[in-house]
């Protein structure tokens, strides 16, 4: 089963059979304090560059937040998607824990956006759910909910079941509801990752949805993240994650990723791994290539060729 | 359930709740020309230097190979085997596939060695097996037989049982098999990489028995190997692997298994992870702070301080 999102033109397939679909983070305020500065004042060049840059690197989606404190969190959020909208044509995934905010976000994406996202809590179901259908969206579930975020698979499951549930009673299709199994810190939370791991597959495996993570929580306050964050993903993947937003920039993330499609039988002919990879590895001959074709054309040139 | 190995005065145990098993598998002179004609010449002093640099990159047991066509792999494998032994304190993995080799291969090894391997032919099992019991070593079980390797998880599944249950009737117990699910090149065949991990999990789950594998088999044929073998691995880890034989030099391995392991929640405090990176991540510091203190003894000495 596919989940579907759409930008003003281009269509990205979420689902089990497919290589991991990569939702850009950067475009986040939080701990970027520049970023937060140049947002709140009206400068979106950041916002531009980190667009262009993730969708370069291999962004299928492009998560938006403007969580900035003390700001007009609605009005910059509805701002930074027609600015990134307007730069790179990919689906928008609105990131806000504000209903007013993620309503202004739907008013101004293209297409059809993911909703980041919803909890568990009745009251954020009541608020969020019905918007998500009014705009014909899809969510994102994080399966914490009232009582906080268990540290048991079971409990985290029966808040995703229940997120899924509320959903299909506001007339939402289970295919547009993906699943967060709620990613934390591994340094601070012994065994954080196999919780996860385990609520995805039961995910997967039980009421047969989508699954999103956010992978970059996971190496808090941990040396050597770029490592950790890809190695979890790949287990991730492994476990049937379906999308991830994380840093794409980051090349032990992306080759992770890839590594961890072509194991899942996801890259046909090994080709997304070899072409990502031949830039790597044969770089020192394409500029010896490189260097002999200019040199030859300056022979040329001199000779009057 | 633990497997326990030993070698002279070193216990490794292998088993669902510890960091992965790492045994060092260069000393193997498949495809190693050099090495292989040194073995043959009685010239074991690259059998020593990767013993002891495989120990020290955190290699738990040492797998030992000598199979070279035209050569007496009775006699070299148990040589090589004893020279292992005489440099470092590890469990050997007697690796052949020669019965008289397997044989000379117990005869050398002190402690508890593992037998690398039986496959579930009827032929090999009742050669092998009564060798295993006899000398009370462990065996590593492949999962293919007669029929040559299935491309189904169910099939190779069945043949890891029939190894299991006929290790049984031989006497030797289930803690005393591990079974290899066979890992095939993910670049000829597509989908190699999620059999293997459907046969990891099966076998943990059903059978209740330890896994190995050969990861390196995975990436053959394929650019950057390092990572994709370490991403395989850390895959196969979420999905219960307990051992593998792969080259703990690599640094990509390496980092894979230890971030694996610490996902898995079996590297408490991420003490092993953090030990690992800090060489890496502050080296330069580090080696500031040794040429600062040789400074100041050389000052001391020219002191007479």
């Amino acid at each position: 089963m596919d989940t579907i999102l759409e930008s003003k033109t281009k269509i990205v397939f979420i689902g089990p059979g497919r290589p991991l679909t990569i939702i850009g983070e950067r475009i986040n305020p939080t701990g970027r304090k520049l970023l937060a500065a140049e947002m709140e004042a009206g400068n979106y060049d950041r916002v531009r560059s980190d667009a262009v840059s993730q969708v370069e690197a291999g962004a299928h989606m492009l998560d938006v937040n403007a969580g900035i404190p003390t700001a007009d969190e609605p009005a910059i959020l509805a701002e930074a998607i027609k600015i990134v909208q307007s730069v790179v044509d990919v689906p928008i995934s609105i990131d806000s824990s504000v209903v007013a905010a993620l309503e202004a976000g739907l008013e101004a994406a293209e297409g059809k956006p993911l909703v980041n996202s919803v909890t568990g809590e009745d009251e954020r179901l009541e608020s969020v759910l019905p918007l998500v259908k009014k705009y014909g969206a899809a969510v994102i579930g994080i399966s914490n909910d009232e009582t906080g975020i268990s540290h048991h698979a079971d409990v985290r499951f029966a808040v995703a079941k229940k997120i899924v549930e509320r959903a299909m009673d506001y007339g939402i299709p289970k295919a547009d509801v993906l699943i967060d199994p709620l990613v934390m810190p591994a340094g601070a939370v012994q065994g954080a990752g196999q919780v996860t791991m385990q609520v995805t597959r039961q995910v997967r495996e039980e009421l047969g949805v989508n699954t999103v993570c956010g992978a970059s929580n996971v190496s808090f306050g941990l040396p050597g993240r770029g490592v950790l964050n890809g190695t979890f993903l790949a287990m991730m993947i492994a476990n049937g994650l379906t999308a991830a937003i994380t840093n794409p920039i980051e090349s032990d993330i992306k080759q992770a990723i890839l590594a961890a499609d072509l194991f899942m039988g996801h890259d046909e002919n090994c080709a997304a791994w070899i072409a990502a990879t031949r830039g790597l590895e044969t770089g020192h001959e394409d500029t010896n290539r490189a260097e002999r074709r200019q040199r030859r054309s300056a022979l040329r040139a001199r000779r009057g060729g």
